[in-house]
């Protein structure tokens, strides 16, 4: 099956019916896919605010209506509880498990955040012809936990945490001006150049993901990485938290050009 | 006094001290000013998401702590409840009072909305260039109840309110561009041109404000106006909710041109 070209609709179908179950990088070619914190309503207040005093690491795409498991905006037919190929289950901050639904779990006081990830931005980089060294090398995004403080909502606060994708020097200025015309996918990058500026000691040690070979001639870039809110939340040790296994998002409906405007 | 070469801080204590009572028009060149609307913390969560559902029409700025009179990022020192020249008190839907101070109403479970408003693009638009009619005319800007539903969130829904400002053909795609570089201050129209189109049937007859002239050669321009999330408020008829009487707002710290990143 060639998952790139289907559309997000027939795609999910097979997630809901357990037929995919991997990592969803490179399906729906052109589509936004989207990283998933569940909540009790009771945090969701505070949760919010934190998004929206945090827009670059927690650009969001859309917040369910309290309890429900459809969205109106990103994805009409979805359901929110079976159409991620991989969910996490935190109870007090420990993972108690990785389940392919999680029907089973669901409450009436549930709250989806779903939040713009770096795929939508990657992919309007390669178009303007920007390289993507995870991409050619076949591994995850390098991620560090910066000395950047986030701005802090109610019991939500943390360091902020960045991908880093090396650029040449003649396409720095030009992965700026893409990714700055795409806000709600983290935007324009937090940082250009030395690491220790941002508190990363060893460009070579990522906290998150792998390492990647930074060419002579090119520049450490960072972006916001939507892994900053799942370790806000993970900080906190609600009673429970839901989240997309890394790599396993919600397909959307909508278009990464949408995201422009 | 000049007070449009004056510092924000410098005039908001003038506020504080009951020295302006007036509008807030003009005062502190090149500062962004922001509507208010203070809610009980029950109805926060769903107003705040109604906010992130319809960013056009309720572009924030900054969302106060529970029952904090202190803002973090857009005016360091103010105090919510005295910087504002004249409050307006609404209890069941009804105007129950204005007043230059609030403190005598302050509860502990207050959160204050603070809210982008048109007088930041404006000044833009002059800058570029392009003519603001209402201003040239000493006037209030046209203001209409659209057919635009507005996505609602809970309890809040209603129509979009926009204002009309006519733009000579030429400068039409100037005032997009413009405009939409600002989206925490409304950014983009929403429509241009033909009224009827989102539902205005005397384009001569605002629903707010005053009446302007469109001359010859002119098309009527509509962007997304922060009355919206007040009359959405008004809806609902809250127990309590006050708010910034028109035209009296909070003038920050913010320089207009920082709302474009």
């Amino acid at each position: 099956m060639n998952y790139s070209e289907m559309k997000p609709s027939e795609v999910r179908k097979l997630i809901r019916e357990g037929k995919i179950t991997g990592p969803t990088s490179g399906m729906c070619a052109g589509y936004a896919q989207a990283n998933l914190v569940i909540l009790p309503k009771d945090l969701a207040y505070e949760f919010l605010l934190f998004t929206q005093r945090n827009p670059k690491s927690c650009p969001i795409l859309e917040v369910s209506d309290v309890g429900s498991r459809n969205l109106k905006y990103i994805a009409e037919d979805a359901d929110i509880a079976r159409d991620i190929p991989k969910y996490r289950v935190y109870e007090d901050g420990i993972l108690t498990g990785e389940y392919t639904s999680i029907e089973h779990l669901w409450r009436d006081d549930f709250v989806s955040f779903f939040i713009g990830c770096s795929f939508s931005f990657e992919s309007e980089l390669l178009e303007a012809g920007v390289p993507v060294r995870h991409i050619e090398e076949s591994c995850n995004v390098p991620m560090f936990v910066t000395n950047i403080e986030c701005e802090p909502a109610g019991i939500f606060n943390g360091k902020m945490v960045v991908s880093m994708r090396p650029i040449p020097n003649n396409q720095v200025v030009k992965s700026v001006m893409v990714t700055g015309s795409m806000p709600r996918v983290h935007g324009a990058p937090i940082h250009i150049g030395d690491p220790s500026v941002i508190g990363i000691s060893n460009i070579n040690k990522p906290d998150f993901g792998d390492c990647v070979k930074i060419k002579e001639g090119e520049v450490p870039v960072f972006w916001a990485c939507g892994v900053t809110p799942q370790s806000v939340v993970m900080n906190v040790k609600p009673k429970i938290v839901i989240t997309h296994s890394p790599g396993h998002m919600l397909i959307t409906d909508t278009k990464n050009i949408d995201l422009k405007f």
